[in-house]
């Protein structure tokens, strides 16, 4: 190794030089392998992983960020630089020198005009970015390229730097950016439906992040990478407690504990609310009654909104479920939901606080229609609600189902900011263990067109204020955090936290776009990766509503815990809390009729709409079931019988989970092992249960279908009364 | 840096090969100084991080472990093989070469004789090692040093291996080696009271690690280092679900996700056991009674034992609560403890295995002293069991309160084998955030001396089964473990769980040896650190008898969940669930007199015992009040008043946890950051809340006493009826 030079002396002088050299060389090396504890990729970074970018890669990378230049006066401006040198440092190899004023070719400058003179020395125009906007723009600065991050706010800076971070991680160019963006919605909020107790209502990540008991002393460095993921994708407000709220969250005990929460998502700029019980000043107030009308009660929530601000002076307000469910609420005392929304509304608003309230109500009696209920109860009150009120709609009308339309009152009512609800937790789409990208389920609402002003009315531009000029928007997600490792409960369920903030952000963003972005970040830039990975992505939730509620058929689960199918679910407290009021199956056929020969729903849409779903062969078959009762010989698009096309979908969703199955063993080796484990499990245990849907549901519809399975396809694997006698009394999430 | 030598042509050449190896240095320096992902200590990895050893011990540690021999033909072996090259490959850079044989100086040689012929060829004594004990020695093997682990089964040579590795981890020395350990008692046993909704009954460290809805299918990583964590210390045996049981753990669904869980501790020399309800051939086996005599009842249980046994062929046997607490019990229908249990004994008979019964019983009817219960109960019974049936006796007689005496039961059933009942979970003790290292209270339980033999007739022999020539011996300990990064809810709650393994193993050990055996291999090998460490520990648990129960009171804390002080406890449905039944406090004194003037408890003890605690004057002070109800002017032995006496306690407690974070304040820098923060803002909360009990229970007991406090201690905060205000629903681990 060691070429002898030509005189002796020097030679071994030479060679003791190289020696040393190599020893400190493979003393390196030795430390290099030294086993370290096991990094295992447990999925606690989410899509924040900054895994090194491979040298061939970084090295232009470094050149363009060779500084970074970010003030830390406040708290927000902080955690952005601390941001920047946390990703670009574990990015990069090293972090970029860290300079009060960019001084060397490739400067990353980071503020506001305010933070920053030589940001506000650049000029860029930020009047259109609003409070929480931003801008990237490659510059020249004092004949230097530079990079600016440019806002008009703390906040708006910190949400450039975390896209300028994802251009890093899924390594898009450098050269030449020009990036303009500011959120399309105001409220992007998490709502977690999470108890005092650490119960997490329809959570199945392990129980509630937030460790009451130990707030506000204790504060778990998770509440921190908790806001960090929020701010990621720009989330900005979270409710900390389920909507069937204890009172006793409002007490001056929980009260401090909120505000502990509160102070560490602030400098993220994320915003704390509270879910109310509508009964609260009876229960913690010692009132006789709750009635919105009463001055005592006006009063005691007047006092009771002070209190709060005074320990939360950034606190967003109510979030209020009422009358639904068994909750309490107005009507309890003759009083309208504007009664109760305004009264509280009033409390909080002198603060610059809202109510939201949720229009997922129902009353004591069953209707005829549920899908009708929320439309009767909420058109009739638009424009009778207070400026700083919103009412939180459900994407669709019955409940977070594999599919629904939209809701009907999504255009129907121009004076009320509706807000929209999604469920990201997957009550409905296999718990944890199922790979259910909701993606295209959370796009296929924000594109449906409610015509509510004509052709191209979207539902996103009701929702983004756009079509009646709302003056407060939002975009509200269930939660699907937990205290599991990886947050979530599965790691692809990641994705669906990621896809709803990114796209309350932007609603016209593609959810495949927004699939392989998240794909990078979390797995792989390995477009043999990537690839394959977004392509299970998109298919999945389609392939849950095959195996689980095909052509429009919903509510087939088991009652309660809502795990598993349950089509012969009936009887019990309520019909509309059974499967059988919702298929309607018999000898005759299946389905709901929502015509206008049937329950009518189809005339809350407008008229353009109205008319496509009053007809079957109009309607898009996906929704067939929904609102048409249809005997099991109609013909579908396929040529096939409703019956056959029934099984046949009901088939091919397991057959869908089976490729992802056999596309996720290929990954073997391009996916750490740890991770590919679980989500090869994960796959095995819905494969199972995708078969146990087809098959339980084949074999219930089969007594009233009574017809043959189409050819070649196999018969369930047990009788009718195997699947009726399973039973799952601890299954997780339930109420 | 690089002489030239002679030649010029020469001198560039040499430049460049030490300039390529320079390069290559530099690079490498550079990867080791990438940032990796933060390595948080998140205390995941327990007592068995094995973190590098600093270079200058490595060294000589290296060339005693040059070379492993150690087969890996079954499970175990190879769960041995893979701890020993995971842990000595982190301790000492790098794991050693495995070898099939011994042949380079310093091997560490691990099996059986049947496993290695080495071994086998070395014909180390191995007759009294029994299943799971071991020798390591230092051998000369063909003229080279070695090290043998020995044992007679695989179990054994793992058990030697965890040994082994402690060894380094506490940096003791290897050289002449003569180890021989076996364990003192056969069944060495968690307690989980674990529900099958992962609610853990008084678990402070998150939810049930046994993620029961994805099981049989998905095994965490979790339960694999849960099984090392527990093997280390000599813990061979796991009850894996509450005593308070479910009935629907025997049915076929949870038997098959028990046996997921056992197949996965199987390897590691761990046994499954159940908590049977003994009302389950009702519930789930449709039968209209389930007297034990009954023979359909009989039946059944021999069916469901044949069952489970051909699911987990190691099966352990049953755990039974009955009759105590609302749990159903073969008194329901007329028979005794004895039948009940000797039933279920017949049912796993046949297969080895064992039913172990809890003494914590107490019947319908409030008795005039519940300390007496169990004694009165189990006492007659005496020889009256099954030769495989285990009576489980808590460390006292009411309810692991911070002290008891040890429970009269010990050394008064000389026929039925005892087991020890711990609890590691400190339901009495402060929850999680209460630093309070049980060691010493496990120490003084065991090295009481009952007398039944005489003089040294030690609660320890009782247990380890000297005393009485016991078939069975075994303790179990109350677990403390949950879904919590941390698994224990603290770092320093996984002392608990360490020392109660390590007592099991030998009851003889000293808990301050055990505290600095886990203080090394926990936190740092740092005299500076290790000795501050342990005194914290060692005083810790006095701290909390002294700001909560102390002078022998007893069960004074709030109802239910029992969080914070509730001396005021009265009413509701039984005497002895409240706290006025157990202090006894009136004008005239405090102190529940178990005297033979009062409700004679004392004479449940030998006589020797009985007498000394029958006298005020000879009772240790720690259980004075538990003993004796004494006037207010009582003299202590500092001189004071009892009254005096009482406040000086309840204040010294504070006073010590003020102490413990002065202590630990000072190893700042010498702790990891995230460890030491965590434990510091818990020592916060210890004080505030050890400042809250003596308050409390200051201003409650001086309504009696009418007496000033002493001279120089502050009154408390807050007037009485603050403190009987508070109120704390939602307090984590309530039943």
């Amino acid at each position: 190794m060691v070429r002898a030079s030509r005189t002796p002396g020097d030679s071994v002088h030479a060679a003791r030089q190289q020696f040393g050299v190599l020893a400190l060389a493979l003393l390196l090396l030795a430390a290099l392998l030294l086993p370290r504890p096991a990094l295992a990729e447990d999925g606690y970074d989410l899509w924040l992983r900054y895994r090194p970018i491979p040298e061939a890669d970084a090295v232009a990378y470094r050149a363009r960020v060779a500084q970074l230049v970010a003030p830390a006066a406040t708290p927000t401006q902080q955690a952005t630089r601390d941001e920047l040198v946390r990703g670009l440092g574990s990015l990069l190899g090293a972090a970029p020198a860290l300079g009060d004023t960019a001084n060397v070719d490739g400067a990353l400058i980071v503020g506001t005009p305010a933070s920053s003179k030589q940001i506000a020395g650049l000029k860029l125009a930020t009047k259109d970015l609003g409070d929480e906007g931003y801008r990237i723009r490659s510059v020249t600065l004092d004949g230097r390229n530079a990079i600016a991050i440019a806002a008009n706010t703390d906040a708006g800076a910190m949400h450039g730097a975390f896209h300028f971070l994802r251009l890093l991680q899924t390594r898009e160019p450098l050269a030449s950016l020009d990036i303009r963006e500011a959120p399309r919605t105001q409220l992007r909020m998490l709502n977690h439906w999470d108890n005092l107790t650490r119960h997490v209502e329809r959570g199945y990540a392990g129980e509630s992040i937030w460790d009451w008991h130990k707030l506000p002393d204790y504060l778990s460095p998770r509440y921190t990478d908790y806001a960090r993921a929020n701010a990621s994708i720009g989330i900005n407000a979270t409710v900390l407690n389920n909507v069937n709220a204890s009172a006793q969250q409002l007490t001056p005990m929980y009260i401090e504990k909120a505000a502990a929460l509160a102070n560490v998502f602030r400098p993220y700029g994320i915003r704390v609310f509270l879910s109310a019980r509508f009964s609260a000043p009876v229960e913690i107030g010692g009132l006789k009654t709750a009635d919105p009308l009463d001055p005592k009660v006006r009063a005691w929530w007047k006092a009771k909104a002070d209190e709060i601000y005074k320990a939360i002076p950034d606190f967003g307000g109510f979030l209020v479920k009422a009358n639904s469910e068994g909750q309490p609420g107005p009507q309890d005392y003759g009083r309208t939901h504007a009664d109760g929304a305004n009264m509280m509304a009033d409390a909080v608003k002198p603060h610059g606080g809202i109510v939201i309230w949720r229009a997922f109500v129902y009353s004591h009696e069953t209707p005829d229609d549920r899908a009708k209920q929320a439309y009767n109860e909420f058109v009739p009150l638009d424009g009778k609600f207070r400026d700083n009120v919103m009412v939180q709609v459900k994407n669709g009308a019955i409940d977070f189902q594999p599919r629904e339309p939209f809701h009907p009152l999504f255009g129907a009512m121009p004076k009320t900011p509706l807000m929209m609800e999604f469920q990201i937790t997957k009550e409905y789409l296999g718990f944890a263990t199922h790979l259910a990208y909701l993606g295209p389920l959370f796009e296929e609402t924000l594109r449906a067109d409610t015509y509510a002003r004509g052709k191209g009315s979207t539902v996103a531009k009701v929702v983004d204020g756009e079509l009646h000029r709302y003056r407060l928007t939002g975009m509200a997600g269930v939660a699907n955090i937990g205290s599991d490792r990886n947050w979530s409960g599965s790691h692809f369920d990641q994705a669906n936290w990621y896809v709803f903030g990114r796209l309350a952000w932007n609603p016209e963003l593609s959810s495949r776009d927004i699939a392989q972005e998240w794909t990078r970040m979390t797995f792989s830039n390995d477009d043999d990766v990537v690839q394959p990975v977004v392509a299970m992505m998109m298919g999945s939730r389609e392939a849950v509503v095959d195996y689980m509620t095909p052509l429009g058929l919903h509510h087939l689960m088991g009652r309660s815990h809502h795990y598993g199918p349950g089509p012969w679910v009936e009887g019990g407290p309520r019909a509309d809390w059974t499967s059988v009021y919702y298929h309607r199956a018999s000898k005759d056929g299946i389905g709901f009729d929502r015509t206008t020969r049937g329950s009518d729903t189809v005339s809350q849409y407008a008229r353009p709409v109205a008319a496509q779903f009053d007809d079957a062969a109009k309607t898009p078959e996906e929704f067939l079931l929904w609102f048409h009762h249809l005997p099991w010989d109609y013909t579908t698009k396929s040529g096939r019988t409703l019956w056959d096309e029934l099984v046949v979908h009901y088939s091919r969703g397991v057959d869908k989970v089976r490729d992802m199955r056999r596309t996720w063993d290929g990954l073997q080796g391009k996916v750490d092992p740890e991770r590919h484990a679980q989500v090869a499990t994960f796959l095995s245990i819905q494969e199972k249960e995708a078969q146990w849907w087809r098959d339980a549901s084949i074999a219930y519809f089969q007594t009233f279908s009574q017809r043959p399975l189409p050819e070649g396809l196999a018969p369930p694997a047990h009788p009718l009364d195997y699947y009726e006698s399973l039973e799952f009394p601890f299954a997780p999430g339930n109420g």
